[in-house]
């Protein structure tokens, strides 16, 4: 039996005349793209341009929402009332099904950004916000969350559709968390430990900790960060590795979920 | 044989703490409104808000994009390139869609804001900039333009459902446009004023400009200005005159264009 | 013996097009002004402006400086590591500083707005961040705090100048600290409270909380709020309060600190 | 008799998380240095680094004011009133004065950026505003110009101390001017062209433009743009032509301005 799994990065993270990660280089290795929406980062110059590359390349486009916060790149929490977040999200959502309006495609999937991606991971109210954005905006849009999170729980409460998501280039804590950038070495920048880490969760469902203990990680998608020097080269070690034990890479609407 | 015209008025452009307009109170009166989008106003929670009580009264919804221009409201000239001004534009468009897509709506036509719409009146590749981004990403939208713009060509050269506009609260040059708001007097505020005015337009197709001039002035809608402190009684003013002459008022999306 | 107090406001809190608050008429009443610095509120048109005219009435100002989140009002909390939000404070500090030299003035005090202020007052690092920014830049500023709080103890340990502050149009905890703006009833809008309230403070240094109870409050200025639409009454209602009781009513710099 | 010229880039030019040139590389380079102050770029965090760098490296600096046009990297046109550009302008000195008083420093010179470079060198409005913003905030700050420019003539008109620019890295045009940045060829990379244009311009006080025709070019400070890939090496080109000819490079406070 063939194992399935989606390869997904977030990109369109410049600014203006600001440039980070290299995308077009990224469009060719992963079949999923997170697309900043101008909160964080991004741009409706560069959202058109990344929309139209991932479709020339037959890569499935999600939004990666953030806070406002675009001095911080997303990375420091903001407190935000939850009715706010949730309509800050349904407005990164719609500005980006434009663009995907250009290229007759459609935003497929949702994946938050930094610490948004944090918070609503361990907290119910920013969760249920994300998780309203979506089934507002469009219903069918994939929810793609860490196993286990309030996101997820969100997303099923929400009926929506629920996608797991494990990280290549993260180093795991034993709770199965990624994690904190705050400690260092929580960013994998070693093609091999990638390809490693990468391997074990498509074929085992699990991951090696910080401290070495096993913990499970049943996920559709691995993810790379397209932001980080080292992404693109990740990302191949990811594809090769994955590739080389006959695992299929498909775009993220192609996987069957539950 | 009864007349038919809309009533349209901008609104939605406060911004977080920041209050302009009787989004409220404007909305009881008009048929149509342009909702700002976050380039000059506006904000997630603002559109949200007016969608919503836009959807309450039966009135129907449009885009009103503007340069990337909070400080300046708008108001101030940038020099864009013209591929940029599309994008822009059809992010505005978008973040809207998410709010009326809330509202179980459609954005149902566009009309550019306070320094691009003098532009797009008066630029053909401005005008076709924003009539592209309108084409990308939803062919049914109403081009809502002056008549004898650029922005009408543009519509029309595209093959987009174009539909012209007066205002009520605008002084016009001999030239049949409205006269710069840098010279006094090119805001109506009183109500008796903009009556009479929304009379001569909607029952003879023709308006008097400042120097006692008679141009024609053939439209589908007439816009007040929500952002006036003087708006809310100018639009009642304009309906009141109007039901007096016993013509219907009708959202935009129910008038027919050529 | 005379008593003298300080009366003060934030003003300055529009931006562009945005207006908050009537600032002439505050201007009239104070004796204290603490401005928006361009980063809830305030940018360079308006910070010229209220400078000129605090000149001219004799207002001594200050710095009101603030998360950089303009459109949470500075009313989120952001979390920011202290030694960026001490080069955001001083940011905001110089780019005040570059108005009063045109009014050949000086920035003679420094008061934290919203969130900040309330962040700064529970916890040493926020506290100590703003006091190294005062340190750096200008050691003379007064920093203006609320008594017993963090930023007193930042202000004292760092050898600043320090001023005690307290609220005529804020309702009281029983701890001694104003009630969060979340409870019903955390700000007081009727002049005859404020007027109450300014008298307990600066007669007897005392104030009464929400419960009832007398809790010791000995300030240097009494403050009210430029943004909220009561804010010129009460600051009228609280000079009048003072006057009629033979308080003398002086700029911050002219208060003797120990 | 020895030659003296000042050589100078633009640094601090990245915001958050994004960067743009290198400049510690520039500052071991150059001797003085223009700072972004947060309008196209730069903000708290940056500009203080950067600050305390070159007071290390003993690099002078100076303001680099910008429109407000963070997406457009201060390269779109605005169009501002005057007073408010003399206040946008007036604000960016103020906030670098801030980060120069962390140093026991001062911001000794002042170098528009971008468009408003180009707009301030052919518009009076827009160079007498950038020159009273500079009279009113600190009068012994060096207005930095190119020759003949109205920048330059503002300067002498308001009584400032003015310094002539030259670049190394831009092209000329017959009329003196710097080729536009639309204009392919407009910025030299390589550094051996570089390294001929500066030592015309520091032996003989001129510069062969685009079209070979050799026009006066006298200046006290050759420039080199930080935010170019090749900048740093262009700088070091410049700086080993200028040396090998005994030209001594001096901090721009140090030359003699008539």
């Amino acid at each position: 039996m063939t194992i399935t799994i989606n390869l997904c990065a977030d990109i369109g993270e410049g600014f203006g005349a600001y440039k980070i990660g290299d995308d077009e280089g990224m469009l060719k290795v992963v079949r999923s793209a997170s697309i900043a929406c101008g909160f964080h980062a991004g741009d409706p110059v560069t959202m058109h341009d990344v929309v139209q590359k991932a479709k020339k390349e037959g890569v499935s486009i999600g939004c990666h929402p953030s806070y406002d916060d675009l001095w911080g790149f997303g990375r420091r929490r903001i407190e935000v009332r939850s009715d706010h977040l949730e309509y800050m999200v349904a407005y990164q959502i719609g500005a980006l099904q434009a663009f995907a309006a250009y290229a007759g495609d459609k935003v497929t999937h949702l994946q938050p950004h930094g610490t948004l991606a944090n918070v609503a991971a361990d907290e119910e109210d920013a969760a249920m916000a994300i998780g309203r954005a979506i089934r507002s905006v469009d219903r069918d849009i994939i929810f793609l969350t860490p196993p286990g999170s309030w996101m997820e729980k969100a997303g099923r409460k929400l009926g929506l559709r629920v996608a797991l998501e494990g990280f290549c280039d993260r180093s795991y804590d034993d709770d199965g968390k990624i994690t904190s950038r705050k400690v260092p070495g929580a960013v994998h920048t070693h093609p091999e430990v990638v390809a490693r880490q990468v391997l074990r969760i498509a074929l085992h469902g699990e991951v090696e900790t910080r401290t070495g203990k096993v913990v499970p990680q049943r996920v559709h998608a691995v993810c790379v960060h397209g932001d980080e020097p080292a992404g693109v080269a990740c990302a191949q070690a990811a594809r090769k590795a994955l590739e080389g034990a006959g695992v299929r890479i498909v775009p993220l609407p192609e996987m069957k979920f539950d």
